[in-house]
């Protein structure tokens, strides 16, 4: 039996993605749809505080294709507000219109697999603090997708020795090394949470590097013998000041 | 062939998910949902009455993402008990906004593995009986998923012999020693009931540790060999004091 | 190349399942309501003289979980039957609110695996015709499961010897008999018709039953090797006298 | 590399199930019903006469089970026409009440995988002209399902020798004269032009003929090792005179 | 592990597919629905604008089948535009009807699989800036699939040598110059961006093309032993001067 990895864990994280109700929204009458969207922009405003309190993190995401509209990422402390925070949108006005689509809980997590970080004390690293309860960054474009690890006969993560896995995973962050600068990422596990293993979130200002850092990890041995993906979705960063546009008719 | 285990089988369970209608809820007046909030706090007075009388269980849970917004899970002696409960939800007037997601049927069970237990007569153990008819702790988080064992060329879990099942159910159930106190369990079958074969009910104080459980008992060769996993779905305890702030516009 | 089984075939067999719009129910005026009962009554009473004059026979029960809430078992002579009662349902009053969900279309099958039955004239045993057009009993719930035979390269069903086959049917019948005054089963044919192959639909007293036999059934060797599971439904009687009941608000 | 294979190909083909609102149907006018129904009448009297003008064919069939109420299958010499014909169907009156549901893309296709047809000129053969731009036979039932060949490592339809190829669908021919009189069979290529890769449309005027056609196939080399289906469907043939009492409530 | 393949990447690509919703444009007022056609043209005059200006390229295709009712491609410099595009068409007139289905996000990819293309300089070359942002060919059908290749342990395509890599899609690429003048292809990258590995889109003057071109290619090693494919969909050039006919009753 393999040895189990020990994980650092941080924020409960939500994904959530909408899809908006424009053919409702037009049957509205623009009063309602501007207090619909200043009701929106005051809840933003609320998250925006959490946020500087330290106490959580958020963005928003117009989605390409048809998947969705819109993508929230929410981090926060507890599980509880995460939920708090989907019905405070879902009983709000513009809640009417967000369709909820596909979403996906995980909770931060670092792991142990880097040999250079052995022995040393982690929890007390402000780095770590920040990895584990992480400002997302403003740039403009975000990729999600959630992976597992196999279970095969023949290629099995679960059973090959932890050494074995902490190179591999070494290899595989060498990769991302090269993306410095071009692609952020932020790993949250939702093995107990949720469908698949793991949700991957990149940050990128030109989303052709999501491309390029997928595309070349797909040759790196862990990825090639271990890994299966499930679907990808990709938006543009929405700020606060560009919602009244996004909604206008 | 291999021997068939032998399992004590408790009472019928169902767990079901709703999706609350915010949009028509908002259109209905607040009389309307007073009453409606008013025959569901009835609703659950009653099924807390056929709790204390020993003749079944239940709890409420807000889900976190957009699985559902409700999971409830009841335990009654007869399936019966479980349509006429479904319908009676469905009947009231809550019920036009709690349209029905995913659900799962199963007993409670529990198996002979436990080398132990062997030549024991369990039947007139207290233990056992609190254990096929649970009384469901109140504790602030529950997760839910299903699982399978595999049936493969290469690992076949009703191939292998019952001394062999016995020694990984064993491994297994060490691991989950490790978190008592952290993380309750409830294992109810589904064969002949419903998809897959058990479903797994966790409780813990923090989310955290449903997480951590899962991950670890990964590792566990009869995991890491026989097991299939279906959608994990978690989610906070919603008590009957809480239910009129839920449904508050 | 496997010689080819032969079947003797009899009804031809809808498994119907189907939602009830409760939302839209209760927005029906209590006179429109007792009609619709009334006239669904009334089909229930034609279908009850068919089935007394030997022309077919039908059930109705009610699902537990979110499956479905009713699930109608047909049988009848002939294909164009079996779409003229799903027809007639569907332009009933009551039709409105029957939303239409999973269905199999199959045929009752018996094959000649006893080695027993070997060289028996059959077609002139009533045994048999009573098990090809069987009058499905009125027992208190009833399962449903459609399955497949595996045809990979280590297990391939329609690839090993008829006398294997044989073998393994019969030491499945074995357990079978066990169960004997506890379960029923009808064992209908869907190769060429839908999904699957063949579908089990099980009968018992007590639902608890269910999962012992198919899961003592799973050990044996022609499961364990060569069987695939569709999803499974299980329900409760609802006899004609309980309608009124069930659909009162 | 394996030779490909070259094929004769005919006349466009469209599989298109609709699901028969009838819920919308009863709130709807005598008057509105009666003109749906005639406009209906008069697209049929259309697709006769290009069938008489051998410029294409079509037939309707009344579903069994849930999958759909109605399978059109429409031939024509071009894709735009069939797209013409969906349109056609979806701008009428009775088009609001028929719900698009799974739909098949497909060419007539015949292969020269019969060693007797080697060196022919079959172009020229009126026989093969009536299989490429076949009139769909009136026989009282019909089924419908897609299939693809298995790339596996173990077996690669792909990678066998032509003459293998040649051999095992031989084999399965076989079979398939021993239902001469029994099934018609029209089999269409979808190679890129929709899932799957293969549509088989069987015909007969006695369903039971279906089951038994491809079960005895079952047992064929070339479908044991090689074959993998989609759903089958299968529908009662609807003359242009039972339409009326077909929509009558 | 073998070297990743190095790719140069042009416009981003939507593939985005809409159901047309009848009833209701059937009961919108003659006048609005011309408005809404007139508005749809100023939409695609606009987009005919950045063509001409080499800022991007579009085209509309009638699906065939239920899957869609048109299919729109859109390759545009960023995916700021591609969801300011598809936000467009929602908030558009004729959006209230076009209810948006199956939609892939990828970016238009040349590798350097070709060994004659080793060691040039791409980048000048003005064949490879027009593949690169391609003028989508106005020919009368086009088909849309997504692929990926294979990781099994038998046939994983991102472990083997970068060499037999070039030599299987050089041979690939053999097949495909047969088709030269009768199929036009593009190939877009979704990995990173959308499920599956790479898009598919072929043009054709005539469809049949599209099933012959793609049946000869499941016979190439690459795709024998490689490929997986999505569905497939394939459309009929849809022209501005046609459009209103598209829409009128």
């Amino acid at each position: 039996m393999a040895e189990a990895v020990i994980t650092m864990d941080g924020w409960c994280t939500l994904h959530d993605t909408r899809t908006f109700d424009w053919s409702s929204w037009k049957m509205t009458s623009e009063q309602e749809r501007s207090e619909a969207i200043a009701e929106f922009e005051q809840l933003m405003t609320k998250w925006e505080q959490t946020e500087e309190e330290k106490k959580g993190s958020q963005s928003i995401y117009k989605v390409v294709g048809n998947k969705a509209d819109l993508l929230f990422i929410f981090l926060r402390p507890s599980m509880d507000e995460l939920e708090e925070i989907k019905r405070e949108i879902n009983k709000s006005k513009i809640g009417d219109y967000l369709i909820p689509g596909y979403s996906y809980v995980s909770i931060v997590e670092m792991t142990m697999h880097n040999p250079m970080d052995e022995g040393k004390d982690r929890v007390l690293d402000p780095r770590v603090e920040a990895r584990l309860k992480p400002i997302l960054p403003r740039w403009e474009h975000a990729c999600f997708y959630p992976m597992a690890r196999r279970r095969n006969e023949e290629a099995n993560w679960f059973e090959i020795d932890k050494a074995e896995r902490t190179r591999l995973l070494y290899d595989h962050g060498m990769t991302g090394r090269k993306y410095a600068g071009k692609v952020k990422e932020i790993i949250t596990g939702s093995i107990g949470l949720d469908e698949w293993e793991w949700g991957v979130t990149l940050f990128a200002h030109d989303p052709l590097q999501f491309k390029k850092i997928v595309y070349e990890m797909r040759f790196d041995e862990v990825t090639t013998k271990y890994a299966e993906f499930g679907d990808f979705i990709i938006g543009n960063y929405l700020a606060k000041e560009a919602v009244a546009t996004y909604f206008a008719l």
